[in-house]
């Protein structure tokens, strides 16, 4: 059962009957900046961020969700009660769910270098007066886990029960069990890698391609104006859902269907002959309405870039020096972060004598399977009990509560 | 041993010493335009090609090699003795190679629509007097497998020994084996499949987006133009190229090394910080300088539309009628034509009970296996026996020469 929470920033965010509100705090205003990885400063920074449920007077039952890619803040319920959907995540966020919010306090904030509220390159550069575009400093994994640590202690809380997260979630999950490592109760790392390998990099550097290559891309000086690089960003998102889907859940939905005729049209103009043409030219469309050229430049960059253990040294040292529990999850149909990489990061945690839970679990949906409703109930068979046993470890209150 | 060929349009084509010049033949000039699929007519129609070996007097031992979808009709050889490289298939066509020219006479010829000699939408339109560009029709594999079979009755041939091609090339065989089943005498389909997997249209969706999206693509009326739609053409390519490799491949390959440099350059405009990033930048710029951006849009239409099945019926009937030997090659990590499209061939012609020899090659190089140098000794153990045994078959001429 919840209980109520100590005076804090946090109490009017979750606004209970499944509402949540966006918050939001700026830090690291000068001089107080923040040194980023490549040596430069950046400040202030704002971050956006939800929260749900209840911190314990204990303050020890926080779980942190690092999202994906261009996930956003808003991880779980609706923010007005007629949203046509909910959080990215609400089918595994929430009361009585895989992450339960009636036991846990949820937070969830954007990462530096998006689009959602917390600073990136549309955000306004303090020293022009004008959106940073490509004066936004270079960023890493590191740097999105340190704004986010900051937030965590502004929110007073010392040490998080979880920090959880899928794909570049999972990344930073990772760095955050390496760089905190005495901050976290435990690390759930899903369909994520401690690198990214040649193929996946190849991937991201087409699509930055396609958009540094559209006419209105400007050099990334492109806010404010009539034309935004939409088809280079819709290009750069089509190339990159092929890749989170599997071969086979595209084949089962899709296979060769044509789109709204029982006739090919033998025109080579029409560029939605089948369904799955269709399909990816509406993911581009809805993509670029919601998110920056820039931040995905910048955002794909951070996941090219991050390699642990060459930042923190082999994975039995850098991951072997946090006591917190690691339960790692990968999908057997994920090609975009093979199953390979998860049992590397398992296998450094072994050789640093870790307790390490380790799932493959059949997926079906490719990459994507962290994300699909109808893997939730196997998802939780994992992570329930496992945030359970760590939250009896860590908290003798909680141990008490469930006793 | 060769033997001199009788009289015919050959005889200059294959100049010894490895030397082999282009030929060039027009057909289908009106009013005998060829009839295409679509319904529409085409012509004059311009046919690349090359030739290399004798034809034997029984004119019964010429084998087509098809090419794939950027190739062209210089299979082997090299047109000047300083030709820094030979076609695109010389280490396996040539004296004493898989395809062994002393003993076969190959025929290669630019497809339809390509940009290699054959006629294609870079082509001169006679009814405008200038290129086709979007003009021209909409075409098949059926309708590149007509014009070859006009080729080689051209030349004089009514059956050929073989038809040898892999990716589109063995499409373009399996076309051959269900559209003139008693013109050929085997079938090799490499790497091929009887139609795309939702994957692979994806794919093809998001490399000709690139080319239609770039400013410069003029809705395909580019030419003599001082701007082509390069970017999108060489985005384009880049995009394929990935999909022609194997993730081990490229990781083996290039893994994470950073190209130039020791160290990470913390520059977001820096396009080529990974070696993988330079290789594909300096493939999409390669291309370029060879492939017409409206080619690549026909031709991989036509492999998108390519369907043997809704063609032409149950692989067990259409491939059934034939009284071809068929041989059919896949690479285990060919992922873009994956194994079980060339099972599928296989069960049909089992199902069907025709002969037919399957193997799967470990590859290491994904689809782009059959095109690999270092792979060509083991393709061949399986190509030259099969060749012999049909030639022996069909060829009473080649049975005495052997006794």
């Amino acid at each position: 059962m919840p209980v109520t929470a100590a005076p804090s920033p946090l109490d009017d965010t979750s606004l209970g009957d499944g509402l949540v509100s966006r918050q939001s705090i700026t830090l690291f205003e000068p001089p107080h900046t923040l040194l980023l990885e490549s040596g430069k400063r950046l400040g202030p920074i704002t971050i956006a961020y939800e929260t749900l449920g209840t911190l314990s007077p204990a303050r020890d039952n926080a779980i942190v969700i690092c999202h994906a890619l261009t996930g956003d803040a808003h991880v779980a319920g609706r923010h007005k009660s007629d949203d046509r959907k909910p959080g990215w995540w609400d089918g595994f966020v929430g009361p009585g769910k895989g992450i339960d919010t009636d036991r846990y306090f949820v937070i969830c904030a954007n990462i530096l270098g998006g689009c959602q509220g917390t600073t990136g390159p549309s955000s306004m550069n303090p020293a022009t007066g004008r959106p940073y575009g490509l004066e936004f400093p270079f960023i890493t994994v590191a740097d999105i886990v340190n704004v986010h640590k900051a937030l965590v202690e502004h929110l007073q809380i010392d040490k998080v029960l979880a920090v959880v997260g899928g794909s570049l979630g999972g990344m930073q999950v990772l760095e955050w069990a390496a760089r905190y490592p005495d901050k976290i109760g435990a690390a759930i790392v899903l369909a994520a890698a401690s690198r990214l390998n040649a193929q996946a990099i190849a991937f991201d550097k087409v699509g930055r391609r396609a958009i540094v290559t559209d006419p209105c891309f400007h050099n990334g000086d492109y806010y404010g104006q009539s034309e935004t690089p939409r088809f280079g960003l819709a290009l750069a998102r089509m190339i990159a859902h092929i890749t989170y889907l599997s071969e086979q859940s595209i084949e089962n939905k899709f296979g060769r269907r044509l789109q709204g005729s029982a006739e090919l049209a033998y025109d080579l103009l029409k560029e939605t002959e089948f369904q799955i043409e269709s399909y990816l030219d509406h993911q581009g469309k809805r993509f670029v309405d919601r998110f920056d050229a820039n931040s995905y430049l910048v955002l794909t960059r951070v996941m090219d870039y991050f390699d642990l253990e060459a930042t923190h040294g082999p994975l039995s040292q850098c991951l072997g020096r946090s006591n917190a529990k690691f339960l790692v999850v990968a999908y057997q149909d994920d090609w975009l972060f093979p199953t390979a990489h998860s049992e590397h990061i398992v296998r450094g945690l072994i050789q640093a004598g870790r307790e390490v839970t380790f799932a493959e679990l059949p997926g079906g949906h490719g990459h994507d399977s962290f994300l699909i409703d109808a893997l939730y109930p196997e998802l939780k068979r994992f992570v329930e009990p496992f945030l359970d046993s760590t939250y009896r470890r860590v908290s003798t209150n909680a141990a008490a509560m469930h006793r």
